[in-house]
């Protein structure tokens, strides 16, 4: 299926993971209750309790990580209040304005951090400038983490937990974006709990579609009293599906068999490779570590350009610290061959501004 | 597939019909470009064109019914004014609030009317009112139909007409909530644009999860300047998918080669065959013509009862004019027996029930 | 001051008590703290719990009753839930969707009931007929009166008692729009406590501004944790005054010495003989019993015509079970040569026609 | 009445100018038309365009900073784009979200500048960068700036123009927030209208609060079509006073013989003497140019103690590029006095320090 192994824009470009096209095939079968009370989304919340090491977990299937991040966020902030978030998060930045309109106008207070990551320190100061302001700022309640991040780096356990012990000493709940959490915890080698709510994590979106689902996505609380009042949210999003068996299906295979953690492994070990090939070519080098499954690589001008001409297709990017890197996406779709024929392209292109350079 | 063929709670507890499964699996191809950059939704815009005769036309794909209605409507009505709707609109009872939600608390004015239908006069007069209120009281810039009604009749398009000229004089726009559009349009024997835009239809709320998709249906703008910041709307909404892909081929398989009219015929011949059989049958009445695939009757309450306990599955519905009707609907994937089996277990309970009387 | 008596279209028409006005030239004094933190505001909390008999009370001043209502609304009700009130109150019919800005798109479920008034009875079949709608409808939380009625009736404590309590049995909590609950008190006899609170009300609307304020109200809640996040709900709604003193100067000198009350009592007694005096008229009769200050009374049409001829000016209002009253409110600054003038006018013509009739 | 001249935390402690209460004592004669329609919102609205110099002008008055600002950005901005504004902009920071409540959830884009003010460069960098996003990103469709800025600086016309220029050139719309318009104005020496709608101002919040009104401000839009649709947003926020002659008589009272210039040339002369003063003593330096009626100025700590401890009120504010200065504020109602007591307790205490230093 990976066709077009040229594309490395982003890991939604792909299409299904064919256990979980198979699953949907196969959960076509006769009538079943509809808005959720079938026996596959019922299949589904055991499913995660048992991955997730928790009884104490409720799900509520999406469609879309959008969907997913803004309803979580409207479920934990008050339209009066505010939310902590790396300035590069996609809630920040790319979804124009969801957690704004959920949450019926929550204030998103973008923070700086290098790697695209927050640091306590920084979340500290921004708390205590909020309490300055009184009734005139708007006081944060909770803190949302992309993890993996946006620059495709990783928070390890013990560094989520150092920002959840200080969100919950001045009482700010913890969000995170898992869209890409199964690379995350693939990477980190850790269990999914001690990734989440073992570190302090209360609510977090699941993220499937980039990593082979067709079009789910789950909110996942791991404190059951938060999710109050979540399904008449939901609901009225428009994000409760009729047949929602069909979000079940994608999920549930997706977290059976251990299906997600495989694929995610499969792209991190392709992100690997190609950031260290990248890393040995002449003029060029990593903007961030490659945790996950993104590279963001630093190239001559002149060799990003043969690159594209060649048909290669990603995006560019600011680098921390100025210039402009090309991002690199990995997915479970890909192969050794696409990283293989990427790195050779690189090679000769680089090669030859570096010989140019040098004449 | 019509497996449990007893259910006859709802139009949206069957599963997908196998043309458009079909359609998924095949779009399951390599690399495409996400959210809706993709050729398959380039097809479904043409497609619609030609099956609306209208290349005025543009078309936003979504997943649910609540979704299409309440972003259409927020497209047309501006927080602080109004939207006149059937005081038994899916919109009004059974969407949580989603036009509220979506339009930033526009207010949603119901209007009482007999078979479910909105007529000319209602309308007028509650302009009308309206307007008395000035700037206190919000002024209606919107109808919205639903086609079928909820009580299973249509609106022909002579009627549709009387309406939308009458909003035109005072300047509202006229939005369809078309969740069972095919069969309306299979039943009236029109074409497709005599039933919307020809009408005077501005905004429908295409349906196609009811009728055979997995969860796909469109917003179908006629004039598509009200079009404008519709993406974003979108976006923000988390109704935008990666994947477009996927929406797009369901939408594209139900409007290509008349599937979509052909299901809605074949459910509204079987609801014709129940409603018949059913007002033959001793105390029984139908509360409402059956004119698409949904049938209200009002029979006996012990032989309701008996229905149940016997394992046949629906609702009551509380039926105009007072008392309680059952609500029977049937589906693409509804068959001969299963009606044969209801109205032979109807008539059986029926004639207990009337013997009983008579004893 | 009470020039131009012949204005009897409202209570909002008239100027500023003197002892308030006065009150506002005495706070001008120097400098003291701004958004609430000086003493006037103090002073007036202190004075709100001893004429409401009850420490537990928190008042926030705000300047219009549409403010007033929205904001203690949205801190009973969460967006995605429903209010239920009269068909006919203000909040419903008269302020453009306040109430759905200020939730966030909460819905508002108007009840009918004669004289203005909700009665358990509808209250308990709304509640049951949203409860069948789970989580696709909106699920009510709070009941909201208004006291007096906009037909000019009232609610005796323990008709308000009867609401509260079927009302707490469903988890619903109470709210009373006040915008004349001095008119209400002081007709009815009983203590403001007795009026509210002790009947069951959770969150007031305080009405001053039509009973002799300039243009202050508040949001008076009885149970102090449905006020957590009120400040920073007033902030941002524009509703927190840098100069609060000013606000808190009026409500200060409207509830001291009894004013309020006596206002409300005087302008009460010429709406009774207002009342009165039309219902002996030939071919009048009231469509409400008058209770506060406003007359309903239903006239032949052409001695309305000639009364407005002569530069009387009143609204005409829709009469419950068909046909049109007029509407007459009295107020603070009413006399009794205003009614003497109205009744001898009425009569004239009201004879006049008679007489025509009977020719 | 400047008693406690010791308070220079804001220009919002202090009471309400002479000629403004007595307008207000004199509006409250008889009964008016409620809602605006009185003569002296019309009388004021003429008077506003003979001070701006044009007819197109069209003028709303409310009594808050934050309503005023809050509804004429709602006015600009659908809830799916964005405003540009200075990261130190009272709507960003002091607001408590206002602008995103009223919005709908429109994205406040924070910029950085040095001395409070925007400049076109990041402007224009910031309109690319949403660029790229598309429908993801939130489109910036206005810019907000604010006269006298936070800083206390001033946008001089030609500064105003060529952001206008900007604006304009990719569609976005320039509002003012002129919380401090009278001290620009007095300041700058130009006319209002070349401060305003000749500089390219689209929407002005044209306060009154802080320079000697009890409460009002007013929505100015130069360009009528602006303003479509705003009555209904004023009504449904609360911020339609019924009484409105007593907003429209403080603001005609405001805008008639000079009074806002004179009362705000006052300010800043006093403002002018103690930055100046402040300047020459030791260890002290002016953290930005004194322009308007705000004085931010860096002092030894010890002697920011020995001022609070000696019972001077003000506010400790960050200063550009790092540490503290303390800001000081000055209004029509502070005297010479008041300066001159601040500036001997400020020498004495810097030049303890001084001594305490060399020492």
């Amino acid at each position: 299926m990976s066709r077009d192994g040229t594309n490395f824009t982003s890991d939604n470009v792909t299409g299904v993971s064919p256990a979980i096209l198979a699953a949907l095939v196969g959960a076509n079968e006769g009538r079943v209750p509809s808005y959720g009370a079938d026996p596959l989304t019922a299949a589904l919340e055991a499913r995660a309790r048992a991955v997730f090491e928790t009884d104490e977990l409720v799900l509520f299937p999406v469609a879309t990580g959008t969907a997913a991040n803004a309803l979580a966020l409207a479920a934990l902030v008050p339209p009066y209040r505010a939310l902590l978030c790396h300035e590069s998060a996609h809630i920040m930045t790319d979804e124009c304005g969801a957690p704004e309109f959920y949450s019926g106008g929550a204030k998103l207070i973008g923070l700086p951090g290098a790697g695209g990551k927050l640091r306590p320190e920084r979340i500290a100061a921004a708390i205590a400038a909020a309490a300055e302001g009184g009734v005139h700022g708007a006081q944060p309640v909770a803190v949302s983490l992309t993890q993996a991040t946006e620059a495709g780096t990783l928070y390890r356990p013990e560094e989520v937990a150092a920002i959840a012990e200080l969100a919950g000493t001045h009482g700010l709940r913890l969000h995170m974006d898992g869209a890409r959490i199964a690379n995350a915890v693939a990477s980190l080698g850790c269990s999914p709990a001690e990734a989440t709510w073992k570190a302090g994590v209360d609510v977090l979106s699941l993220g499937a579609t980039k990593n082979g689902a067709m079009a789910a996505e789950a909110v996942v609380f791991f404190d059951r009293r938060l999710a109050d009042g979540f399904a008449e949210r939901r609901k009225r999003a428009g994000h409760l599906f009729s047949k929602q068996r069909f979000l079940s299906a994608q999920l549930l295979a997706y977290l059976e068999d251990g299906l997600w953690l495989a694929n995610a492994a499969h792209a991190n070990r392709l992100a690997g490779r190609l950031g260290a090939g990248l890393a040995r070519l002449p003029g060029c080098r990593l903007a961030h570590p490659v945790e996950a499954n993104e590279v963001f690589a630093v190239l001559p001008d002149a060799a990003i350009e043969a690159l594209l001409a060649q048909g290669f297709r990603f995006y560019r990017w600011p680098a921390e610290g100025g210039g402009t890197a090309i991002r690199l996406v990995t997915a479970f779709s890909s192969d050794d061959a696409d990283i293989d024929a990427f790195l050779a392209a690189a090679a000769r292109h680089t090669e030859a501004v570096a010989a140019g350079q040098a004449a």
